[in-house]
């Protein structure tokens, strides 16, 4: 059967980690994950509580393309009360996942054709998302003197229709401070690019807090989720903001596109906002964990990275090692029985030298991680 | 901010009317909803507790991309029971809604550019979302002759790259019968054009049995949901079939364009496969229903309509009354309080003369509203 070009994009190399992971444990073996993307945790016992009740009171059938307005209401409060940033409930859209709301600003934005900046390192989604939609994604090398996040030099003159920056940023943790965020949004506003702000690791912070795009302007596409700091990644429940005279626009697109997100995950996502206890003990096991791996990656041999601001990952050097962090990572899994990601997946170009270790886990495992690691790194 | 020109897809004009029917209804009136598109009963009783129970025993992180491998068998169960097709599980691809199914179908076999036929009247986001992915919707103006349904006769000649085929059909309800699925899938197989079977409203069947598409060939995309005869719209969670060799190029897509369809709702839908009886019973409503519109609607003077073999839909031509179905749509809300849907939603070419009509909510409903419609037109 024909199938199509733009259809063809490239498979995540964690995916086969996560394959020998598994096939590794079922033959008995025992596997630290520091390969996986998201916390251990439940959704917020709240929030589950909440959805248990409301299956029971109502059909919870499709809500408005939208979404619910008092998820709307309540997350624009929130950026009120964390950011200082006064924004109408309107332009809150709430998604499927941050999946669906890069559907849905890719698509609103961009022409077949069009070319979006990306960093590299990043999240590998990005690049095959654009590829599927027939955007060109361009890759922009990022360094370690900037912690890994573009700078407007790194796309002057690449006529870029947009550009997508992530902060706390997927893999490498590091932010962007209020300056470096407004130089990105200037240049762009001075190339007609359009700016795209991923915040979904905000919430997971440990050296300050993190800066908003909305702290800064309204003309970006602003894109978060409940999966991480509110541990709901399989409800698949995000959100967007846009400019107001986009609303209506990502709103026909949504009703063709989605109809609406997961009513049961609105529900269950609106609760969670009143699970902080539970919501910030979580982000004290990822602080400790943070703090237990800076401290011993070193001592591992593992010492060329920028300490994470935010997020649940450290992405390491290893070019002192390797140039095939795939045969690396698999290396690793069978020796030490330590899952972790090889960096090719996040930078195409330069990952062959570079491992992503996750702390999302419970400290327990992090340390007998580390434990593992170190006994393998010292053979 | 910039906007593309495919992202600015057209509107569903039923929203409109919902929108009137709430303001009428916020404002005291009683209004009966026959326009809406979904059941007004709530995911299966069983559906819902097992849900409960699974949230306290498990995360409910990321599921693998394609789906939990238990709710892929035992949805390739239910072709063999039902159809007497052995389907290979792998075949069978869980997804956010049919809405996820028809993204990933359109990218992975479609260039930007192709052309796609499509039945007219018809679903009205197949058009969209073929827009918004730069795929060029082909309306297939259909007769009632051939019930609202293409022959290849349609499009000989049109060199398409697509076609996509609705049985039961919204907003029909007509099916296809084995020789004339046949017959299609023959003239595409001939002309290299994708065949995609929409078969949403599959279970929801009056006279006779739906024929599934592969019953009949391998060579083909399937699209099923759990919205409409598992009455769990609002939960996002359908399946798609593919040919073998389309399930790793699927995979790649899935991954990074949704991650995993929501985890709660596979849950939830595997077991809802156990709640025959409450399924049955939402079943016979439907049918009570049907029975009282085929009756009833010719006494209140619309009697040129192909009687629905499934689906809850009727469409009726409104021709001797209107060349405005918006307005004629408008004013039925208005003076009689109840809410249609317009047909140029769904064939914007001739819809202007004609309605849909929904019979999905309960027995009561559907009966004052037939009283009610009777009184406006006997007016």
């Amino acid at each position: 059967m024909r199938n199509s070009r733009r259809g063809a994009v490239d498979p995540f190399i964690v995916m086969d980690v996560m394959e020998e992971a598994r096939a590794a444990e079922a033959a008995g073996r025992s596997i630290i994950h520091m390969e996986v993307g998201q916390p251990g945790t439940a959704a917020p016992r709240g929030a589950r509580a909440h959805l248990t009740e409301a299956m029971e009171a109502s059909p919870l059938g499709y809500s408005v393309a939208l979404g619910l307005p008092e998820l709307r209401a309540r997350i624009a409060q929130h950026y009120h009360d964390k950011h200082g940033v006064n924004l109408s409930p309107e332009r809150v859209i709430i998604t499927s996942g941050s999946s669906g709301a890069f559907i849905l600003a890719f698509t609103a934005l961009f022409e077949a054709g069009a070319r979006v900046g990306l960093g590299e390192p990043g999240y590998p989604s990005y690049r095959q998302i654009l590829k599927a939609l027939d955007v060109k994604p361009v890759g922009l090398p990022t360094s370690a003197e900037n912690r890994f996040q573009p700078v407007p030099s790194d796309f002057a003159g690449l006529e870029l229709d947009g550009l997508l920056v992530a902060s706390p940023a997927n893999p490498s943790g590091t932010m962007l401070t209020r300056e470096a965020m407004q130089a990105l949004i200037d240049a762009c506003a001075e190339s007609e690019t359009a700016f795209i702000s991923d915040e979904i690791y905000q919430g997971i912070e440990y050296e300050g807090e993190a800066v908003s795009a909305l702290e800064l302007t309204d003309e970006c596409y602003v894109i978060n989720s409940f999966s991480k700091y509110f541990s709901m990644t399989g409800w698949r429940i995000g959100w967007m903001v846009v400019p107001e005279e986009h609303v209506r626009l990502i709103e026909r697109l949504a009703q063709n596109m989605f109809i609406c997100a997961p009513h049961a995950s609105q529900v269950a996502a609106l609760a969670a906002f009143g699970c902080t206890e539970e919501l910030e003990a979580n982000l004290a096991v990822y602080k400790a964990n943070r703090d237990l791996m800076i401290v011993e990656l070193p001592k591992v041999g593992l010492s060329n990275f920028a300490p994470p601001d935010g997020a649940f990952y450290i992405y390491v050097d290893v070019s002192h090692l390797t140039n095939d962090s795939r045969a690396l990572a698999s290396d690793i899994l069978a020796k030490a029985g330590v899952a972790v990601t090889p960096g090719i997946d996040f930078d195409p170009e330069r990952g062959q030298t570079t491992l992503r270790l996750s702390y999302a886990r419970s400290t327990e495992e992090i340390r007998e991680g580390l434990l593992r690691l170190k006994a393998y790194f010292d053979r």
